[in-house]
């Protein structure tokens, strides 16, 4: 099997431990976070290298059973280093040295007595992180077929598992985006990766459209569900603040959405058969990534334009905390919907239609 | 049966038919809606009798095939009109006399030549509306079981049907609302009703925070789902613009959410068990109703402490043209979730857990 790296580092995202001092703020349903102010080497590397730099902190309640699970959490949005006609090679080492420093960044922010004690990976290793990497792979073993896939790396630089993109087994037919012409529906389920530092899925752009697809992550256990994704303005800018809250607040767990940032111009020219004049470019990819909290809370989000880090300590207490005020998990009965899609799923499935029996009466 | 109304018209919607030229805006995704001036006789009853009123124009594309489908809808929210302790008769009588001018403007918002013709129930006849209308049933025919049910007036004034509360499948068991104490889970399914304007459902209050039953009313068929709810400030208003946004992208149909506006007294303080001191009142019921469209547009909301009437011109049409832009449907995959939820609710469900091998190694 061989993983290839382009597409992937644009949407990256990091998650990784520390110990933080709680906050007794309480729940903050929509109230502004409270921010942290980053370390001065990490201020230092986003002036260097001209990369948005924002920091944020999720609290939750005290528990009597449990000790609070702060975790911090990294997201990184970056645009191309290169231009899309430069060698595929290039391209990657190029990317690589773009999120050197934003990965150096998000390392600075661990404390200074953090464990980093082995050095399996590069970064992982070194920062004592958990890493989650889309890529798209390379299936030698079955006929060479390309997969949209995420891999998870763990703290100590191991590979925990992958996983072929479940929200791609939503793959996007919209505008220039024929994705189903360049990889595979996922055959991998809606795995949920145990982490040194919490529970955590992937749900890869368009997989967000699925509100089913949210919900599966949930009912394997999700914690934090990282949606990587590269999507342009004018198709989706106005739904990317609703969907990702919704799921967090459906779901209670927390979302980081991670967008690529940037405008890419092609060579030669395109059309995709919906009518439009062709164009160089998919459009402006508006970065704008963020997290939200299953309490209805989130982050502001990262620059339109510019490469950026977003970091965020949540405890990861609030997901269970949600669970136990709304009720949600025992108010859902699944059954239901599972006998519906039973139904919905034959091909002389009717729809639970009642017509008004004066509808075409005439008025007199 | 015997149907009672208490409950009811803090809930009412309205919807009505208008032929209205159509706009060439083209779809309006997250822009400014284009407002509409209500006629004099509205504007003067809203001022005579202090509601708050407010109108708004969805658009959609030209079709080839297709007139476009433009309906008004209109939804009323409002406080209760005299003190819980009032004998339950006046309370409703109350609450009907309060109704009837907010009604009225809803009427007056049909043109002069609109087409009343038949006098079958007061308000439906009078001004040919469909009318959404929740209330508390009483079902002497079940042992007097009492259902948190819908009953849908056709324009004609004739019931075209009754809806217990699908989304009262799901009862809320949170914070104040012990609602499981007062009613039953709803027997009806997920029905959508075919009415003179257009495919309507009705999701209930709480029924809104599932993802599931959002989906259920789409697979029937429903173009617009009324979201008649009863919630409290501190409980509920972070989710609130959220849910019935992301209902209407998700599923391509218009959401019209109405929430009841007001803080009620109550003689007795009560508790709930959720570890809150006494209190006499539920919270502030916080009004802000509003339209969300399956562009992901949506129109301001009502005032969060008067009574209103939102009145919103929308062209149906514009729920398969996102349909076939977003191609939701044809990559929902629905037979994933339906095998899941039959995993899922055996005793024995494991979750699709992939844990880190390392997870306990020690850092040295």
């Amino acid at each position: 099997m061989v993983v290839e790296c382009w597409k992937i580092l644009c949407k990256l995202s990091i998650m990784t431990g520390l110990e933080v001092s709680r906050l007794l703020l309480g729940l903050n349903c929509g109230r502004p976070l409270e921010t942290i102010i980053p370390p001065e080497s990490a201020k230092a590397l986003s002036s260097k290298h001209d990369f948005d730099l924002q920091a944020f902190r999720f609290s939750a309640d005290n528990e009597f059973l449990r000790e609070p699970r702060v975790v911090r959490v990294g997201l990184i949005q970056n645009s191309i280093a290169i231009p899309t006609t430069a060698p595929f090679s290039d391209q990657k080492k190029a990317i690589f040295e773009k999120l050197r420093p934003i990965i150096d960044a998000a390392g600075a922010s661990e404390p200074v007595d953090g464990e980093s004690t082995e050095f399996l990976q590069e970064f992982a290793r070194k920062y004592n992180m958990v890493i989650v990497n889309p890529i798209l792979e390379r299936d030698i073993n079955h006929g060479e077929t390309i997969w949209n896939t995420a891999v998870i790396i763990g703290n100590h630089g191991n590979i925990i598992g992958k996983h072929r993109k479940v929200n791609e087994n939503h793959i996007p037919r919209v505008g220039d985006f024929n994705e189903s012409t360049y990889y595979m529906e996922g055959n991998t389920g809606h795995p949920v990766f145990e982490t040194a530092y919490g529970k955590i899925a992937v749900n890869i752009c368009y997989g967000r459209h699925h509100p089913l697809n949210w919900l599966a992550f949930g009912l394997n256990g999700a914690e934090i569900v990282f949606n990587p994704s590269a999507t342009v303005g004018e198709l989706s800018e106005p739904m990317w603040p609703i969907e990702a809250r919704n799921a967090a607040i459906a779901n209670s767990y927390f979302v980081g959405s991670i967008n690529r940032v940037g405008t890419e111009i092609f060579p030669n020219p395109f059309t995709s058969g919906d009518g439009k004049p062709q164009h160089p470019d998919f459009g402006h990819f508006y970065g704008s990534s963020h997290f939200s909290a299953p309490d209805a809370s989130c982050t502001p989000s990262l620059s339109r334009y510019k490469d950026g880090l977003l970091i965020s300590d949540m405890d990861l207490n609030l997901c269970r905390q949600l669970k136990d005020k709304w009720g949600f998990r025992m108010t859902a009965r699944y059954e239901l919907y599972a006998d519906m899609f039973a139904r919905y799923l034959k091909p002389d499935f009717e729809p639970q239609l009642i017509s008004d029996p004066l509808l075409h009466k005439k008025s007199s």
